[in-house]
């Protein structure tokens, strides 16, 4: 069980650090920065490579949405959801100090803004200068961790292609923020959104609640979608 | 069978809801938006992660093109077409749904302008200025999906490594929109056509017609290319 | 064999149709146009996505130096060079010349100034206004074609994971666009190079030599150091 | 040996005439150049390519921090950690050669200022005009190799799906290019390091040290970490 905590730790540490350390460092810098599109490669890379390297250890989720989620569609236990989530939060807090301390080398933290050290926002003007709704926040992190959890759920499924698990499923987190970065700068994960906003403080503390309460409940959601509406009991189950 | 059009169902939305998503929250966001190349990262990504998902399900269309492409080539039943064509058409028209919900929040739907909301359209000044005649765009349209269904039926066939069809698919539909996002905003996929026009009506609905049959006419004839002039009867049957 | 030829036919267009096709119309729109990185993406793709669909027909060179390189590397047949070589020129001529009337649909055909229609140049202030010597542009087309044929050879291997070869060489045909379109345009593939120039005349006809001279050699010399100094013989044969 | 050793002269001279070459010939082209983004992808496509081409015949390091992982790790050879080096920095430097020639092939060879010639860099006004300290930059690429290192380690574990480690291993190196370019050009790789500083001479040079000693280390605790926490000594060992 250890080497499976290890193994959330390090995974969490590298999708906050990989993430939002590319935008942090990166996104912004001007004619060559690498943007949105770049962030969003970064944080499905961090999945990719971590899901290949410590994916057969701890299953890989990095994310306390996708361990609720696969709780929900019957892929994950129960006992372990707990160290599993402490694991991910330790680890994205640990990675958030270190992105604080590099950045610091530079004398380059601010805390002003929205989205300020790649905290998640809603109901402020952002990018586009547009504030989208708390409505419209809840709901895009809602749908994004459901399908998140489909796409997972089912790249994982023994009548699957497993091995390409990895692909899909980091490359689903770079779809992911290719759409809703200019919704919410993208949580549809709960450590991430803390262990940002735990530096900031503020407005990024007080909206915390949206972005574990609707990538959770998304998550769940999506577990059970694939399991009863997709899932086949066997070769035979279905048509 | 009912499996198969919830997987249908869920693919679609996450093609239109993916796709068009990240062209109308993120690709024109100033200085650091994702642009046409990660809109058509996107759209491919979009198919990629569903293939892998559900492609073990439903086979993974998503789009009523390749399905009739599919039936030309053999590979996929007449009687499945219809309910199949129906659940990728309101998988789409949900999707779209959601993203004007979304858009919304931050009331900034829009229905001005040709390619407004991520529709298609032909004989109109758009990116660069330029503006493709109805000829132009529907040989865009016709080439670009009967490659597609090249691809398509060639990396499912059974010689090949089927395993990485998804990656394959997924991919080719990423550069389709590479080539061809500034000549129609790219369709091959009457589905997703009919999603964005249903919400912004006027021109887009008038020029539907074409993003219909220009891809499902590529679509039957990429198929047929590949069943007769590639498609091996044996392993001993060429050279 | 014949199906070997439309094969090498329908993969050399996608090839020309896909690369060329994105830099003509999506490279330079304003703003959100794909750029350099996007023209790169679209080239390694068209390779990755036939590699997959029809190279367990004809093996999937698409490109007279390859064809040349896989010779001197002892993986291809001398009696079937010139076919493939031909279907690989008339595919791409076709390529080019639907681009060409798709281009003109809107009007936006040019043939003016170095690398218009996506020609290869040398000698001539291109992109940053830099002029890249004669030499310069053979060492680098020469290189990188070398190189291109080390990875070819190295992953289709018998001791390598051949099935990811296809992901292997249309990426190296990304990183190729993306180290050298500054200097040449990138060529690497006299096919594409032909086609471009057929249209456009002028001096993309008269400096084509260099872009037949330069990958062919390199192609050689690819397959020539991979089969003599990599090469094991058998699993047993090194260290 | 001899053909481990080519394998390594190859891949290094591969990684750092991608990597580098990119940078300096594309990055900057205005408007179209393919950025910090398209330089990310191309390091990371370098070994991505090299991987599958001949990660067969070495292991395909291509990084002295990589060989001295490793050896923490357990899974290479002490007796051949100076020939891999020596081959290594050989390629590398060969690389930097053919890079100069071409470069000042149009006359745009420059050594001067923070980065010339993809050089790595600490505690000079850089990208965003940002300045990172010599311990902001020590420990950034401290952690990034020691993570890069866990992944190499992971993906090639015998209980891991290990034939998509060039996969996760290329990519992982685009991921740590698009965190770090900002903070130092991104090191991670002694001889890349090495091989522009010896064109470039002056600062670059006099900055080297931390150019091996960072990574080195970061190299070692990550094949440590990986060893002890994380690997699992037989299928039964953990849980």
């Amino acid at each position: 069980m250890i080497k499976k905590l290890f193994a959330e730790f390090f995974g969490t540490f590298w999708l906050v650090f990989g993430g939002c350390g590319s935008a942090v460092f990166a996104a912004g810098v001007p004619d060559i920065g690498i943007g949105l599109l770049g962030v969003s490669l970064a944080f499905g890379l961090t999945v990719l490579t971590m899901a290949y390297a410590v994916g057969h250890i701890s299953g890989g989720h990095f994310n306390p949405a996708v361990s609720f989620g696969l709780l929900a569609g019957g892929r994950f236990s129960a006992k372990d959801l707990i160290p599993y989530v402490v694991a991910q939060c330790i680890g994205a807090i640990a990675a958030a100090g270190a992105l604080y301390i590099i950045l610091n080398g530079a004398g380059a933290f601010s805390a002003e803004g929205p989205g300020a050290f790649a905290t998640n926002f809603y109901d402020m003007p952002g990018y586009h200068n547009r504030s989208y709704s708390m409505g419209a926040a809840f709901l895009a992190e809602f749908l994004l961790t459901a399908f998140f959890l489909i796409v997972i759920m089912g790249a994982t499924d023994k009548w699957a292609n497993g091995k390409f698990a990895g692909i899909a499923i980091g490359l689903a987190l770079t779809l992911i923020h290719l759409i809703s970065i200019p919704i919410t700068n993208t949580s549809v994960n709960p450590a991430r959104s803390l262990s940002q906003a735990v530096f900031v403080g503020g407005t990024a503390m007080s909206q915390l609640w949206l972005f574990w309460a609707a990538p959770i409940l998304g998550g769940i959601v999506g577990g059970l979608i694939y399991k009863f509406l997709l899932q086949r009991d066997s070769v035979e189950s279905d048509d």
